[in-house]
Formats: C-alpha cells, sequence, structure tokens
C-alpha cells in the first residue's frame, strides 16, 4: 500500500465550504487505496489577522509569543478538517507540531526542522486513520511553539513525506503547476510536466511563489517525488519536481522568472585596492542583509573606480544607512541607488550542454531596445538586471525567442 | 510576597487596545510589590466564530477535534498579552494548557481539571518573570487538547490559584462586583462586598452569570480567597467570596435570581404506585436531562394522580422524546408541557437562622396576584416556579420586600 502525504494551502482550505472540498480530495486518495497524511496551512486571511494584532501591540514583538500568535491558524484547520473527514466517514484525527512532535532549532519565526518523529503519525496510519497535520509549525526542545517562516507548511509537508518515506508528496495549490513563465504576463505559457529539483529550486529563489524555497532543496536532499496540484481542478496532473535523470525529454530552457523586489546600489569613487569589497560586504553581512549580483568596473585612473550591487529592495534603505555608517572606513565618494529595476532570469539544465544560449538571450533583449545593466549566472541560469518598464516586455521576448509557448 | 491570580474575560481583552489596558493592570499589581499569574480568556466573538466554523462543517462534530479547534481563541490572548507586557517592561512569558500543564479527564468540551503542575510556573515566577495562562483549556493523559466548557477560565484561574496557594485570586469582568440582583431589573440593586461561598454557588447555579459554577465550588474546597472586579474601574473594590466566619455582619437574604431558561412537564393520570416516579427519572438520567424541582399531587380517586417535573428549557423536546418513547413502560395518559415560565428563587445563609423568610416571600408574591406553581428549598435557598410574564415584577417585589435595596 502506498504512503501519499497531500499539502492543502491556504486558498484550498479558504472556507468551511472549501474544507469539505479538501475532504473529498483526501477520502478520493484513501479510496484508491494509499494511506494518506494530510498536511495544512491556516485559512486564507487568517495569518494576516493575526500578524495585525501583533503588529498592533508593538511593532517590536517577541518573536516567540508571535508564534505563540501565528500557530494558531493552522491548528484551527487541522481540527476542522478532521470534523469534516469523520462526517464522510474517514477516520481522521489531528495533530499539531508539538503532538507529533516536528522538533525545532530556536529560530523562533523562521526555525528549520531538526527532527520528525514519526511513532504516533505510524500508529495513527496504523488504526487506518488519516493524520491531519497542522503545517508551519513545531516545537524546539524546551518545548515552546516555533514557526517555519512563510509559506513554511510546504516544509512541514516535504519534511513529513521525507521521513515517513512517503511515495509521493502533493502540493495543493491555488495553480495547476509550474509554468514556463507567469501566465498572467505570457498568455501562451505553458505548465510543465516535470521540472528537475535544481531547476525548481533557481525558479522558487528568482520569484515563482508555487513553492517556497527550503521545501525544494528538502525534497531534493531527500528525493522526495514531489508534485505541485490544483485544488480546484478533478484529477489534476500537475508539474512533478524529480531528479535530472527522471525527466527523458530535457528542456534546454523550463522557465523564465521575473522578481521585481529588487534594487541596486552603486559606490561612486571606491578606492581600487584589495580589502575594499570586503569591507562593504562584510557590513552587509553583519545586517543580514544578502546582496546578489556584484559588478566591479575597471578603474580609469588607476587609483579609484565604481561598485555595483544588487540587494532586495525590501533592504534598500537599512543597506543605505548601513554604507553611510561604514563610509569612513570603506571609503567611497557616494552612493546611489535605483529600486526601479528588476532581475529577469534564464534557467534550465539544458544550459549545461547547450551553448549560445547567452548570446540568443542578449540578442532577443537588445532587439527590443532593453538594456542589460547586471549579469549573472550559475550553471543551470542566466540573471539581468534590467529596468522595470522593460520587466513584461523582456519576458515575453525572452518566452518567444526560446519558443517555450504552448503548441496548444 | 504576596502571590495574586488575575484573571481576565473575554470583554477585558476583546481587541488589542482593552489588552494593552489589561497589561497596565498586571504591572500595577507588580509594581505594588506582588508575583502575578495572569489567566485569559478568548477575545470576545473569538469563541462563537469557532464554534460557528465547527457547526458549518458538520452539526454533529467530533469534541476532540472541536477542543483543538476552540482552545486556539485563548492562545491567542496569551502571545499578545504577553507582548504588551513586555512592551511596558514586565517580563512575561505565555503558557498553553498543555506547556503548564493542566492534565485533565477525558471528558472533551467540558473536562475537569484533575492535576496542575506548578514547576515550569514556579520558575517562570522565580525569574521574575509574569506567566500568562490560557484559560480554559488542558490536555488530557493521552496529550490531546480538551476543554472545560463555557465559563472554564474561570476554572482555572481558581484552579491555580488553589495549587499555587495565592494570596487572592481575582476574577476583572464587566461588571464590578456580585449585585442582590439583576441590576437591569431592580435599578437599586445593591453590590455585596461579601459573599460566602455557599452563597455564591447557589447564585452561579441559579441564573446569575458572574462566575463559572465549578469556579466557586473549587474556591469552597480550596478556601480561595475570590474577589470579583471589574476591569473597566481603576481601583475597584468588587466583591470577595469568602467563608462564612470571614463576613462579620451577615445578611438575612444576599440576592435574588431568576432563571429564564426553566420549563415544565405535567405527566396527567400517572398510575398512584410505587416505582412510577423512578421509571419516570431513571429515563431522564439515562438522556443526561437534569430535572429539578418535583411536586406530585394526592390521589383523587386512589388510583391515579398528577406528577409535575421542571428542567431546563433547552432540554425540553428531548424530555418530551424520551417520555414518548417510555410511555407504554412509564404508564400516563397524556402530558403537558410549559415553556413560560421562570424560576425565582431567594438566598442566603441567614435563613439557616433567621424564620419566617418563606411566609413573607409567599407574601410578597401574593401581593402582587403572582400565583406560585413549584416551590422548591434547600439549606440557603427558596426558589419558586411562576409565569413568565411575572419575572420582572416578582424580582422588584422581593428585593423591596426584604429590604435588600442601595440605601446610598
Amino acid at each position: 500500500m502506498g504512503l501519499v502525504v497531500q499539502k492543502f494551502g491556504g486558498t484550498s482550505v479558504g472556507d468551511t465550504d472549501r474544507i469539505k472540498n479538501v475532504a473529498l480530495k483526501v477520502k478520493a486518495e484513501v479510496d484508491a487505496g494509499s494511506q494518506v497524511v494530510v498536511v495544512v496551512s491556516a485559512m486564507s486571511g487568517v495569518t494576516n489577522q493575526l500578524v495585525k494584532y501583533c503588529q498592533e501591540i508593538t511593532s517590536d514583538y517577541d518573536v516567540k509569543e508571535y508564534d505563540v500568535v501565528v500557530s494558531t491558524g493552522e491548528q484551527v484547520t487541522i481540527g476542522l478538517l478532521a470534523m469534516a473527514l469523520q462526517a464522510i466517514g474517514v477516520p481522521a484525527r489531528s495533530w499539531t507540531g508539538w503532538q507529533v512532535p516536528v522538533v525545532t532549532d530556536d529560530a523562533f519565526s523562521k526555525a528549520r526542522i531538526n527532527q520528525i518523529s514519526v511513532e504516533g503519525l505510524r500508529s495513527c496510519l496504523d488504526a487506518g486513520m488519516v493524520p491531519v497535520v497542522a503545517g508551519f509549525q513545531g516545537i524546539n526542545e524546551q518545548g515552546r511553539i516555533t514557526t517555519l517562516g512563510r509559506g513554511g507548511s510546504d516544509t512541514s509537508a516535504v519534511a513529513l513525506a521525507a521521513v515517513l518515506k512517503a511515495d509521493r508528496c502533493d502540493i495543493y495549490t491555488d495553480v495547476d503547476g509550474v509554468y514556463t513563465t507567469d501566465p498572467r504576463v505570457v498568455k501562451n505559457a505553458r505548465k510543465l510536466d516535470k521540472v528537475t529539483y535544481e531547476e525548481m529550486l533557481e525558479m522558487a529563489s528568482l520569484g515563482a511563489k508555487v513553492l517556497q524555497t527550503r521545501s525544494v532543496e528538502l525534497a531534493m536532499k531527500y528525493s522526495v517525488n514531489l508534485r505541485v496540484v490544483s485544488s480546484f481542478e478533478q484529477n489534476p496532473v500537475g508539474t512533478t519536481i524529480c531528479d535530472e535523470e527522471d525527466i527523458v525529454e530535457k528542456e534546454g530552457i523550463s522557465g523564465i522568472t521575473c522578481s521585481h523586489d529588487e534594487a541596486k546600489i552603486t559606490l561612486v569613487g571606491v578606492q581600487d585596492k584589495p580589502g575594499v569589497s570586503a569591507a562593504v560586504f562584510n557590513a552587509m553581512a553583519q545586517a543580514n542583509i544578502c546582496i546578489d549580483m556584484i559588478v566591479q568596473t575597471d578603474s580609469a585612473d588607476g587609483t579609484h573606480t565604481d561598485m555595483t550591487f544588487t540587494l532586495p529592495e525590501s533592504e534598500l534603505s537599512k543597506a543605505l544607512a548601513v554604507l553611510e555608517k561604514n563610509k569612513a572606513d570603506i571609503g567611497y565618494r557616494s552612493a546611489i541607488s535605483d529600486s526601479d529595476c528588476v532581475k529577469i532570469s534564464l534557467i534550465g539544465v539544458g544550459m549545461r550542454t547547450h551553448t549560445g544560449i547567452a548570446q540568443r538571450m542578449f540578442e532577443a533583449l537588445s532587439e527590443k531596445g532593453i538594456n542589460v545593466q547586471t549579469i549573472s549566472t550559475s550553471e543551470i541560469k542566466i540573471s539581468v538586471l534590467i529596468a522595470g518598464e522593460y520587466a513584461e516586455l523582456a519576458v515575453r521576448a525572452l518566452h518567444s525567442a526560446f519558443h517555450l509557448e504552448d503548441k496548444g
């Protein structure tokens, strides 16, 4: 008998009618002969309301208590879904994070799972019941409630699938799979049947909001057979995320992402000597700011140069303050910032073997008159920073240049 | 250093501003030199919403899962209040029922507390922190979440005060104490400074909604120094509930209650022979229906008689169904029911020593033309059943006849 972990996100359990609908999907899997473990998020809107309460109390709240408050959202859903399953004849019981227990580290509000005990869930399964587990939450070694950060229910589901050695982990969501790019931008974007862990990881990191990045990392590490499917379709196919060798027909390029949370800082008149970059990036690291792309132009006068780097737009004001504070130490004339930029990325394991992809990318952008400001690459990705106004134009041009469209 | 348990009900923590206000009250007690343990309810309205969700899923829900859902209300409040305390410089941490732990029996949705561990709370207090404990909730021996029934946070607070041997247990609520009767009915109803456990127990059982009956039982059993005070007053005096010997000036009558949740069933033509009452009340007991007053008239013909009893109005239709089902077994001609009746009760430990109270009560009612249908008495209480339309008139007449008014 196979074991399947099914995870349902916030919109899938958005009200009591939708929770009853989820119960039917679980029942279908049970009726098909599988053992099923269900992981759920909070009803949509609930977590936001709880976060708002915390912010109303104080802007500088204790994250330990934040976790106590926001973890209640998932607890409501597990109780309601267990009831809904029982009501249609499927024996079920709810499990909070501390009941399983899902043991995490002490990083409240963004904790990482250290260990999951499977004894309780196994005996629940062996008794013919469906365990309904609260995603997003755990406890630390001291028995205090922790949460895994936004989107953490995906990670809960994949981690459970890993420790239970599940045959499949299905992530039910409000989209029907992973697309070559955002279908709201490119009408004939194509749903991918399969995508590799590596590609999905890049896509998740680069702005595709289908899965939490950490859940993909975990799935890759433990070879969890992961699938993204729609809650609102009958017999959905979705997208399977798997090892490269499980994909016969590899795509050159699998997807194009566009991240809007980007900003650029240029330090003008930086001394052209060793140790200056280190001073900049140490200061950033200490302030917990992630630097993404870095470009340093050649020194024109042999003593001074300009240095450009990108970072999340949400960190821009903090970063400028850090630079100002360390100005004497770093040594630069002025800092220019620009938050009106986007990062467009081409992703595909095929890049390892196909050549000429970068060239075709730059040609396609150039044909539309789009100026590339900064470039970064990895083995399976090329990212460029461009002016924000060209975002959709660039995505459409690249989608077409690489023939990613749905042939319908 | 004294130890005080403070309990704040739903309206006292109804929104984030009120929670901040509660934090100030806790701080005042801490600043006065006390160790403080706080117990809180769910924000007002929250529990009703959670119950509504359960009812939307199914009318016949699993009470185990109901407890998982509704216990989240208090968990939100403890986190928010702990944050609010920290924000004004009072070290604090939240405690769920399972973290304390508050161990209960298995009667989900109306569990009784078996045991409370004080180690965790003590070390929290010893570290100079205020423990903020979720009322209403606990866990059973198997580690599943239980709740104590509506108003159960009062019971949580009194039980904590008992095991911690607190010097005082203050129940903060939206009224400023216990009154001789409902001030909405009798304008010059008088707030009582002190009332005995026994009187409070009768008042709580008979319709005064200030405290949950079980919390008063517990307070009496463990001699907890209990006080009901207003959340919305500065330096409230409230009402102290204590042993009879702690009250110097005992009142003849302390209070008058009026319960509207009453119904009356008369079985006409019951056989006048032994065992018939037993058949009736066994059937009721098996259906979990509480019978209150019982009256059997003398047999006129020597073979048949009428039997009248009262019960909660909410149980009337169920009771009639039980009677119909057992009609042959019990043997009666017909059943007449009346739900348009109220129970008026006079309560006072002074009844033990004062005579003529019943006589004065019946005179006062008779003067207003109010017919007494049924009577029941205990050592410190006289209850009468009257037609519903006379409810307020009767309460006002008795309040005046026994000179309970506020002379102020």
